[in-house]
């Protein structure tokens, strides 16, 4: 609105196409016992979501297709399937909450390994096994043996960090994790834990990991072809590098020459996760060799600050 | 960021708190096949979506219990609730929305009726009644009886609106519509169609209207209780104006005393919905009078251009 607009010509005071202060009143009716941080996060919900409906002039149509849309994925959802989880996946949301809750950028020229969410299928039970163990208690005719090592070192010192916890977990060679696949994985195949030794270094027998779809008879699939997207994961491995005075990382990490690397359906892969694959000679157990090193910082160290 | 900001001190490419090209990322991976208003919604959506969680810096721990509301609003809704549509209501959508798609600024110094959310207790089987008839089938010992009446005009001529119908719906005294209180109510109580004659005029009886509460079992009241709402409706008559030369009016319509006026938990009430009820006297089937008056614009009308 120009300033000449701002009394109208008949001194009236200007028109606008929408009330200007609908939004600041839905707001303001919230009551002085909600708290200063609910306040805030509903304040600024409410706000982004009318520009939302205003910006692209929502029609009750569309608007009623969302209230539909939202009671389908509680409908579909259940103790082992969260539809809404998988929905703000693929709109980026769990990947920017974990950039915003865990991304330290570092005041030096190396920064520590990059954090990726979590995902579903992480387990508390995991066991620990020695380093050069494999994981694989279930061998898939499909799976290529990877020997993974590395070393996990101090962002500041640069120095190993020796009984660090190396916590990996996988899909087998079919894409399904074992709780997905009773029938062919006994509990905890392919997941393990690994204490890093004296000089911060853990290795262990994995295999290559395998590209799998997102369920494709639900809400999330139907919100996906409506933007014309793929339901496919890049293959990838998990892991969650711990240690009592490090901040700990969860992430995952993918081959470089995954043809889903640019278009992940739950936008979790940065350029530091990305692996590199070798060949691996006269290894009788893997035909694959994957080098991965892990960068932590302290647990106080808070970064640069913007 | 300040042009200073661009590139760092060491040239390096200056950093920011969160990666800059996330969120055009998740925005230009929909494919060629959206259409070009899925592209604009969702590409609106994604953007507030994202600029919200930066903004307040959601935690996971935010982010989950949302994840989980949004699945408790699905469970709990039925044929008969529909909390998705409650939870946009008490967030204002609705009502924004029924602004985008229904409000008309005239030229003049005179705007046609303002328009208000429908509702989920309109009945398309509601009966042609004579004016003069009475809505009220099954009579309640709290109902307090009103004649109400009034002319429906054109925007541009002032002049009546003859053939124009007049459909009127509203809760008992119990707070109750006809399709949720069975008990006490036969179909169709309080709801008729009343045709206006050659001066435009309607008339019927009716009750004043009451108060009610939204349900208070469920995830809507559970965001009213962390917003520090009440989950109370203003009193209110619904009604439904249409002829086929105009565009149709759907609105509410409140008493001027009502406690509820400026925190109607829907955010439904505008100046020209409020109604003044007189006392009536000499007529043994009413207490109270209520003239409203209707004012429609033409089919093609298009009112001010902002």
């Amino acid at each position: 609105m120009s300033s000449t607009d701002a009394n109208g010509a008949n001194g009236k005071p200007a028109q606008q196409r929408f009330d200007p202060n609908f939004t600041q009143h839905v707001i303001d009716i919230m009551g002085p016992a909600t708290t200063e941080r609910n306040r805030k996060v509903f304040g600024s919900l409410i706000r982004h979501l009318h520009d939302f409906a205003r910006e692209v002039e929502l029609t009750p149509e569309e608007w009623m297709a969302g209230v539909h849309f939202a009671i389908a994925v509680g409908k579909i959802s259940s103790p082992t399937r969260n539809e809404a989880h998988r929905i703000s996946d693929i709109l980026g949301l769990e990947s920017l909450v974990d950039e915003i809750a865990n991304k330290i950028i570092a005041e030096g020229d190396v920064d520590p390994t990059s954090s990726s969410i979590l995902g579903p299928f992480w387990s508390p039970n995991a066991p620990f096994r020695e380093n050069g163990d494999s994981i694989i208690q279930n061998p898939n005719k499909d799976g290529k043996v990877c020997l993974m090592h590395g070393t996990i070192t101090d962002l500041l010192t640069g120095k190993p960090i020796p009984g660090a916890v190396f916590d990996i977990w996988q899909a087998s060679a079919n894409g399904k994790y074992d709780f997905q696949d009773p029938e062919n994985q006994t509990p905890n195949n392919l997941r393990g834990k690994f204490r890093a030794d004296a000089e911060g270094k853990y290795s262990l027998y994995c295999y290559h990991p395998t590209a799998y779809s997102l369920p494709t008879d639900g809400p999330s699939y139907e919100l996906l072809k409506t933007l014309d997207r793929h339901p496919m994961r890049p293959a990838h491995i998990h892991i969650m590098v711990t240690h009592p005075d490090y901040k700990g990382c969860t992430t995952q990490l993918y081959p470089k020459d995954d043809p889903w690397l640019e278009t992940d359906t739950v936008f979790a892969v940065k350029d530091d996760l990305i692996l590199d694959f070798q060949p691996r000679e006269g290894d009788p157990k893997a035909t694959l060799d994957l080098e991965y090193n892990v960068i932590l910082s302290p647990k106080d160290y808070k970064g640069k600050q913007f």
